[in-house]
């Protein structure tokens, strides 16, 4: 029997409180009992590392990740020299602040961060549009990961792949499914290269049991993040993060299948919502807390 | 080297000229030198079935596919009698067309159908709610096409499983991805249990490839629907469906694919898009035409 009052095992991500420094939002997750935090890199460089440290280390919390790394699809020299120094930088900051874990959100398709905007036409007289071809800009992933996995070993930073949902491959992530997520994984060290189960991402996927279970048999099931797929969509998708039980996700089942996993890290709750949002953040982190004690905690 | 007037592989779905009756897509796709059009149901109804298919012989047209059958996860004894039945009339209707083949969109969860709408709460002090239990909502859909198979076989009309976008999970098809349309058609035979490819919905799946090619070399690669995945989407996300070569999909790619694992059949395209439809009829068949021509036809 689960103590229906244990919150030790929940994570506040920053961006579910937008609007609050890491301050605010480290004494917030104090005040509600949490024993971690999950900030994003933002609000760590706007106090410093050493600063965000102490904040973390005075309200008694662990980082459960950094939010994040990634982008790594870009086709010219200059975009990937950048993109690779950004992620180094990322993993520095992670190891600053003792997040043993870097979410990566690893980018999109060039066709949709062209300067010529996301519709721009197919090259005229090309039999194909490098800035549209899916396989080349998931190889180019593969390639980066390597790239940067030995400057995150040296740093005991995990990489950990985050499968996006496939409403977003065109302009966010061309990782769509833990499947595929895993398979990059495949070639590197377990404790250096992870993944991430995120609800509102793959929720929908016909093998997401197979695969939580993969994760887990493998070492690499390193982040568990959980809100609600809200419908309506709202105008930008990624904002349709709903507190858990407002939608269709079927907690109950992931979070069975999370455990079964062995999973016995954080769950992290990250919520992008313009309506929670626009509510006061201590209101958010009593529903959030609430949520996780209906729907979730029961099941890990 | 591909006839670039070859448009005897080219179908017009009457959704996207949505608005036409059928008998004006009809003469306006033999007009544009269409050998085919896939109608739907409800353009059929219209006219009775006796009528349709002399229009569609008049005009020197097969109908390359019915548009659709499906909706078979209600949870109620009411609903599934009802879907049933219906699924048989669209049966009834395919074969009196002489459509060989059934679109099926095989619905969403309960929960989204539901009077309480969409976001209704988590039942009180349920474990779980079945109507978010997305694996029995699957095994319904299976049962149900079981059901449905020996009338199909009778018409000579093949049921194809349609896999739609991960978006559409919650509300309009719990089959999400091509491989999953497969294992549930693998119980039955080819020629009644098939599968359609279509670009909107799969574009994305990094197992893309190697379904398509499982769908050929099953014979259950049953149709070939095109049209672009367009960002922002549209509010109703089912009307981002765009003109090939205006979003992001790489049709040269697929289309490579499709064709490697043996399809010979129609190409349809379907469009669902308030741009388009504000277009006049005409100009929308000479711009599918002249696309189908650019980024298709080379790769068939």
């Amino acid at each position: 029997m689960t103590d229906p009052a244990d919150h030790s095992r929940l994570s506040l991500n920053t961006e579910t409180t937008h609007g609050w420094s890491l301050l605010d939002a480290a004494a917030g997750a104090a005040a509600a009992g949490l024993s971690a935090i999950g900030p994003w890199r933002h609000l760590v460089q706007e106090t410093g590392l050493a600063v965000a440290s102490r904040i973390l280390a005075d309200h008694g919390l662990r980082a459960s990740s950094l939010c994040r790394g990634g982008f790594l699809t870009a086709n010219d020299e200059a975009a990937v020299k950048a993109s690779l120094e950004d992620n180094r930088a990322a993993i520095r900051e992670a190891a600053g602040i003792g997040a043993p874990e870097l979410i990566m959100v690893v980018g999109g398709l060039p066709a949709a961060s062209a300067p010529g905007g996301p519709a721009r036409p197919y090259p005229a007289a090309a039999a194909s549009d490098p800035a549209r071809d899916l396989v080349a800009a998931r190889s180019r992933v593969a390639d980066r990961i390597a790239e940067l996995v030995p400057y995150a070993a040296e740093h005991r930073v995990r990489l950990v792949l985050e499968p996006l949902h496939p409403l977003f491959a065109a302009d966010r992530a061309v990782i769509s499914t833990l499947g595929q997520a895993l398979d990059l994984a495949d070639p590197f060290p377990a404790e250096t290269v992870g993944v991430v189960v995120d609800t509102y991402h793959v929720w929908w996927d016909p093998q997401l049991r197979e695969q939580i279970a993969r994760a887990g048999a493998t070492g690499r099931l390193a982040a568990y993040q959980v809100c609600d797929w809200l419908l309506p969509l709202a105008p930008e998708p990624l904002h349709s993060r709903g507190h858990v039980g407002d939608g269709y996700v079927d907690f109950a089942r992931i979070t069975t299948w999370v455990r079964d996993a062995g999973y016995t890290g954080d769950v992290e709750v990250e919520i992008f919502n313009q309506q929670v949002w626009d509510t006061p953040p201590e209101q958010t982190l009593a529903t959030m807390s609430e949520r996780y004690t209906r729907y979730v905690l029961p099941y890990l």
